[in-house]
């Protein structure tokens, strides 16, 4: 028996166009996005991967790119999850800032420290600010955080894992994951062991499902996957390496 | 103590566009459907109603009007719940079939019979024929019909309406519910106890939410509900009376 995974990192959204820390603000995808969630849905078509249950975050990026891969897929019709645990990173007080300006008033290496460290989250973001969640209804009793390190959003979304993903594959289905650049790389960490220091290097590219057959255990039988379209891969996660340059 | 119901019809569909019966075949909206879709979601806004859970079928035409409507509400994050039981009613060998090419073949009595009587449902689709749902994944071990009449509608969604939509309501939540003409007009039948030939001359249009406050039996406050949008409403269910003419 092996299960069969597939994690798709939501297309462009508007402020990745722009090149803001986006975090946990709900912002839409841009129209190159949209695109992309659609040929995203196509590629699971042409690779015969048709998912039986999706689940997703609390945010419209990730939840219009499932909307739409899964309709260019003719399985709109599939059961449905979300759950906050599968949010983006929270980047704190980072949070609607320009990339390129935080990196130029702080550097650097402090910039890639919040970016990719493991374990040092950025400053936490004041409550009642312009871009905090603190007063939104979709996480009404719930233990958010105002700020995050990529340990911080493992540490969430594992619990989310175990009890909701897993169960379905464990259940024999195709489960398609939609969700985000950090939450995606906390699952991957997870499945593959990947290392704390290593996990800085690996990049998820928007819109390209990546496929995994998991074992009885549910560790990858190739590790890393397989992506649908591994060339574009390639190239996408060259360029989100060279975001804020 | 009292609840709050959400009844909203599907926008306009290729097929509506076009003038065919549709029932099960899965059809997108129209453009003109898209943005009576996003205009829903806009009214309720407008009027502070903003639900909690979403229901679905399992066609497209109802998805999507639940995605976009949702969206433009900002409340694309609640939880989905889809079943076949709020399908449209399954048009059996009229499925994409011309609505005035039947009309005028098989006279204005015939036509109208298979379109509103109560319990005279059209001829059987054939298994394996081009709009036949037989080999469909989304409805794999499910009694699903051949053809049906209204009374067949009501009768297979009723069960769904009280074990998850009834629940739903009990536990204090705003309920949308996104489906059909036909699998809305038999919720309405329920709820306000319509007779069966009154039934026959009630229309709901297209992407104008329908809000019924219901109270402690979960019988209607105000007989009919409201729609959001009085003036268009009544302009619409005019529009869907003529259809076939």
């Amino acid at each position: 028996m092996t299960y069969t995974l597939v994690l798709l990192r939501h297309g462009e959204s508007d402020w990745n166009a722009k090149n803001l820390f986006t975090g946990w603000v709900d912002v839409p995808l841009s129209e190159k996005g949209t695109a992309e969630a659609t040929r995203g849905g196509e590629l699971l078509v042409e690779a015969g991967v048709l998912p039986d249950v999706v689940h997703t975050s609390l945010l419209r990026r990730a939840i219009t790119t499932a909307n739409l891969a899964l309709d260019a897929a003719d399985r709109h019709w599939i059961p449905v999850k979300r759950n906050w645990r599968l949010n983006e990173r929270h980047y704190g007080a980072l949070q609607g800032k320009d990339k390129k300006q935080i990196r130029d008033e702080f550097g650097e290496e402090q910039f890639m420290t919040w970016r990719r460290s493991y374990d040092v989250p950025p400053p936490a973001i004041e409550a009642g600010s312009e871009f905090s969640q603190d007063a939104d209804p979709r996480y009404a009793g719930e233990p958010i955080p105002a700020t995050e390190c990529l340990k911080d959003v493992l540490e969430r979304a594992l619990p989310y894992w175990e009890s909701d993903v897993v169960t379905d594959l464990r259940a024999g289905n195709v489960v398609l994951v939609a969700a985000h650049g950090n939450s995606l790389r906390a699952i991957i960490k997870h499945l593959d062991g990947i290392d704390d220091d290593t996990i800085a290097g690996l990049n998820v590219p928007t819109g390209i499902p990546l496929v995994y057959e998991l074992d009885e255990d549910l560790r990858p039988i190739t590790p890393g996957g397989r992506y649908l379209d591994p060339d574009a891969a390639k190239d996408a996660i060259a360029a989100v390496a060279n975001q804020g340059r």
